[in-house]
């Protein structure tokens, strides 16, 4: 693509380099920004500014927050003795839009994952079990993806737990809605045969 | 979605705003630029500052630029009796991008609409004349979207350009490449036979 103007292109060339954005997209970007009269680009400005500036990252559950504590683990409303453990705070995001949770949670920062080079000690497991002693927790949630990686970080963290009095369960797995039986793999099928729940009229 | 921070939602919130952009995408986006040890989000910043604060419209072309003249006006190396008439910006890179077109630009800034309250006084039409006169243009080729909005506007400028000594071409329509016959609308289709080309063997 030829540009008239350099800083056009080098303000497309910043937005190309966004997750899922080509040269055209950030093209189209970089022009409504210009065209508009209602400072979208200052606020963009801003909120990234604002971002560098003060986003850190909350003391107790490692998700982002504008304070040492997060907003959720603050929240008087949610239950204080359970804890979901998440991933990322993608994952955190995911589980409050569905609205079936009121616990806190708990970002590990990924899983354990030999291959990549992540240990259990680039997790946040320590201050996990801290959390757990000093926040008397009575249960924790475990919702890390059903992966290979996902299964040892959650066989890791329930031995180090064992001598601790908390219930770890796990978030059901299965077929997910709309999905088609016969395109299901086997192992998720299998596992939604292994824990069949009893029906219940409704 | 519910945000652990607000300052998060404030950034997701002002990148969600851009064109082709939901909520989960601009999350995407935004959770990238805070982990980015690049400097991405600076760049971003500073090259929307530079947008805000430098941008010009080139006095000959209205295309955008960095000086009074674009790059494309002030290019030694480029036919100087051609020019393109294009509604946009958007058209020039289309444009550019097929190196086919060695000549200048006009840019319109939109076509003849009476539906959405555009007129000719609207557009850049009158300088396109003045440019005429000023630059000895010997041919323009109007590369104008196909629509009867479109083909008002050609004729207007057609009609004003009447005593001028200057060729007016218009780019060929007909069917596109890797388009299937039976899909063409009727109209596309029949240009496309009243503008047959001669055969050529290669």
């Amino acid at each position: 693509m030829k540009f008239s103007s350099t800083l056009l292109e080098e303000a497309v060339n910043a937005f190309s380099k966004l997750p899922g954005v080509g040269r055209k997209s950030a093209l189209r970007m970089v022009l409504h920004l210009i065209k508009d009269q209602t400072q979208k680009s200052e606020k963009i400005i801003q909120s990234l500014l604002e971002l560098n500036d003060k986003l850190k990252t909350c003391k107790k559950c490692f998700n982002y927050s504008d304070e040492e504590v997060c907003n959720i683990c603050i929240d008087q409303h949610r239950l204080k003795n359970v804890l979901c453990i998440v991933e990322s705070i993608r994952d955190v995001m995911a589980i409050e839009e569905t609205q079936q949770y009121s616990g806190r949670y708990h970002v590990l920062g990924g899983v354990i994952s030999p291959l990549e080079g992540v240990g259990p000690d680039d997790l946040n497991i320590d201050q996990l079990c801290q959390r757990i002693d000093e926040e008397n927790i009575e249960e924790i949630i475990m919702a890390v993806s059903p992966s290979i990686e996902g299964e040892t970080t959650i066989f890791y963290i329930s031995k180090k737990l064992e001598n601790k009095n908390v219930n770890i369960s796990m978030i059901a797995r299965g077929v997910s809605f709309g999905g088609d039986l016969e395109y299901a793999d086997e192992l998720t099928l299998g596992r939604s045969i292994q824990s069949r729940t009893p029906y219940v009229q409704t």
